[in-house]
């Protein structure tokens, strides 16, 4: 198979290329120096353009013919046949989006993101009401060259999450929605309510980085094939051996970085655990973002913010940081950890609120790219939708709808990834329990390395081998729904809240 | 001139995929997780393939027929025209080298440095002996690919030194170690001996960092633009904007550390003010690696191993080192950071000595290549020379012929850069203070910004316009020679050691 070879020849330089990029997008946000950008800006680009110039060579196509038509064909592997459809289906992505079109929208969405940033300083839309304009007009277009016959924002879901659209997930979010609400509010209506002062005490930075250092090494992040650095906003980048995560700390909520560190290690860990015999092949990749968001509210939410890793960890935590919780007890202080309380900005959001904050980017998103919005009712249509399910009051369009970089980055398509990545999570939990009946012992007693290892097994090792819905029905023998997720919420918050 | 503009953009991409290179080289030594080698050694080496492919690309020679024939060449600028030449010097030299040796010698040099890295652990060079020979055979075949009709050492010397050959070194470097070795000889018996304990005092790294970035600051290397990290070995690479140096700490030693930074501290300075009108053109590197090492032992040596400036900088250093050095007095601690003994590593030289290694090194090297030696003489023939140039008996390897990584490398023709750096620097000290006749008034009052500011008119702002030579001559009027040199060293030591 010759030109299987030189197919996966190509595909492995453009991984490549990747990795580079991702290593130099790291080292932007953390260590170079300021005037380093304007540089950086074209070291990017040519990464860019050279890793587009494999994945649409017109090498593919004729490779693409000759695999298919050979008679060995048959002889390919499953993992082999993968790795072809995955090429193929990146080649016709990306082969049908003009160059013109990808420089234009390259250009429009760094000019969109500045204007981003300027609006939400001024809390002022209109500032970045026609750079969104622009980006969306292109970003329609790009999503028309992809496939003219389908909805543009189903064509953005179907490259991050294979094999969805919006009609599967307008029905998902709405049995979603009408379920979260009632949770949400017998949290709030509740008599016991959290003391939130227990987790805002002064815990100085460097205790919190050998917290965050414990946090990651004990639930199975490998510090010798990653790091830990400090951005403005957390985030996971690298490839297999060198997975690096970031933290953001903050002085007055320890919480803040401890939650950041396990949600990132979570990505961290499903990166470090590809199938390395897959190295350098798409097959090798993560399955869709859902399934990495699945990874990283596992560890942060389903271990991090749950009572039976507390009755582990509470001593160890005090142990590290002095003085200064000495006097907390596990209860009250889970109970703070876990709070349920509606909040304006998504990132700050609990466990049961989040995906209202995702169904209201959802259903707006959608309607913008269906052109039932229109791009200068996003602030009104935001703050209703707010204050309709989380019940709370938008005071200016900072704290609301300017809140996110997703659009100015023309990222359309993006946020159901991490109301999927909560459902898929609590399915993933509720088959772990079913095989590894002594879950909760095995996390009471901080032993993190047999669910590490469920997950390395039946998720990791599987890499891009499924698309995210097969993964699922694979792992856990059932189709995506939220019941689990619905089940563990309810489980979990009437324990805490008692209701 | 659509050719000539073909011409740059191919060039423009090798330039930005090797400032790409230094960045992934730099993380490596830095921050990379230790798991991470495999990975990045694929990286690089994908981003070398695609740096020699542009700078061997078969559209460079039909690009240049077409520019030199087209009747517009007369219009081309001095700038552009030499962009012209060293693109086609560049091309010429490269496309002669078959890639399979190149990759065969990339192979041979990797295992080289391993073997060379355990030869010097076990002090051992019948360890690294067979693979010195085969990288030092696949150097004369890449030499004989390149120039059949020159000397190899000469073949690898005009890559580095472009316009030098052997002969004009060998006369050169006699020439200077005559008068060396008396220098030497007169500090060695002078009657007034330096202090080295006033040097070792124990100096915590924190303190020490305080001083890395004060003393980088104060001579003039932005911060802005770059960075300082620990490494094992220091270095400075980068590009433009975005330079980084690194340094090492040695908690008995602060002059270790103190004088890597200038030293580096004064390559950031050259790269970070190459001519900006021409960035990212082959114009716009350093003109050679004796040119780099001029500014670099400028800083390190001229500046910061000088009396003057410590009339300046020690009550400053006093106070960033509280009490450590609260005694020391200003003329002995001078005397003891400008200390000359004779060592047996080229690292730990002084500024008298250093040369004396380098020549060492040069001979044998030269030898080496002209098949006067065998690669299993080495060691004898090392030792011979380091008795009888610096008097130090050489007892094992390690201390030897091992020290230095170059060879493992395939690094010939590099050492004398090392010398022609110092000699440079005191002839271009010499013009300076011709036009700088307050030159160590300056000094004195710690404003080093005008002589920052003259060395980036007079040759940073030139960067690689002229071939070194011709460089030295167009700042100081006068050919390369030692005698700047000579009188600096006899000046300053004479007044140190009062001979």
């Amino acid at each position: 198979m010759q030109s299987y070879k030189r197919l996966m020849r190509l595909s492995e330089e453009a991984i490549l290329l990747q990795s580079i990029s991702a290593i130099m997008d790291w080292d932007m946000e953390t260590y170079m120096p300021a005037k380093g950008v304007p540089l950086r800006g074209k070291q990017i680009a040519i990464l860019e353009t050279l890793n587009h110039e494999r994945i649409t060579d017109p090498q593919i196509e004729k490779l693409l013919d000759e695999i298919k038509s050979d008679n060995d064909y048959s002889k390919l592997s499953d993992v082999q046949k993968r790795n072809v459809y995955l090429i193929e289906r990146n080649y016709l992505r990306e082969v049908k989006v003009p160059t013109e079109l990808i420089s234009k929208l390259a250009k429009e969405t760094t000019l969109a993101t500045e204007s981003w940033k300027k609006a939400k300083k001024d809390a002022n839309f209109s500032i970045f009401q026609p750079n969104l304009e622009k980006v969306l007009e292109l970003s329609k277009k790009r999503a028309a060259h992809i496939d003219p016959d389908k909805e543009p924002f189903d064509v953005f879901l179907d490259i991050l999450e294979p094999g969805m659209d919006s009609k599967y997930l307008t029905s998902l979010f709405n049995d979603l929605k009408k379920q979260l609400i009632p949770i949400m509010n017998k949290c709030l209506e509740a008599s016991n309510q959290p003391d939130l002062s227990l987790i805002h005490r002064q815990c100085p930075i460097e205790t919190q980085q050998k917290l965050a250092i414990d946090i990651a090494k004990l639930v199975g992040y490998d510090l010798e094939a990653g790091r830990i650095d400090e951005t403005e906003h957390p985030f996971t980048t690298g490839y297999f051996n060198d997975v690096r995560i970031t933290t953001h700390y903050s002085l007055n909520d320890f919480s803040s970085s401890f939650f950041s560190v396990l949600h990132e290690a979570g990505h961290g860990i499903y990166e470090q655990n590809l199938n390395s015999d897959w190295i350098y092949q798409p097959v090798a990749e993560a399955s869709s973002m859902g399934i990495h968001e699945s990874q990283s509210r596992f560890f942060e939410n389903v271990i991090g913010r749950s009572l039976e890793f507390w009755r582990f960890y509470l001593l160890r935590f005090k142990d590290l940081t002095g003085k200064t919780f000495a006097d907390v007890e596990l209860e009250p202080f889970v109970q703070a950890l876990a709070a349920v309380r509606p909040t304006k900005i998504r990132v700050a959001a609990d466990e049961v609120t989040y995906s209202l904050h995702i169904i209201v980017r959802y259903e707006i998103e959608r309607d913008l790219l269906m052109e039932k919005i229109a791009v200068n009712e996003l602030p009104v249509v935001w703050n209703q939708k707010m204050e309709e399910y989380l019940g709370v009051t938008i005071k200016n369009d900072a704290e609301g709808v300017l809140q996110d970089i997703h659009w100015a980055g023309g990222g359309f398509g993006y946020f159901p990834s991490y109301t999927l990545g909560n459902i898929i999570a609590a399915q993933f939990l509720a088959e772990m329990k079913r095989l590894l009946p002594n879950f909760s012992d095995l996390i009471e007693q901080g032993k993190i390395s047999p669910i590490k290892a469920w997950l390395n097994e039946k998720v990791h090792s599987l890499s891009n081998l499924y698309d995210p819905l097969d993964l699922v029905k694979r792992v856990t023998g059932k189709a995506l729904n939220i019941s689990d997720h619905i089940n563990y919420l309810e489980k979990k918050y009437s324990e805490i809240y008692g209701f």
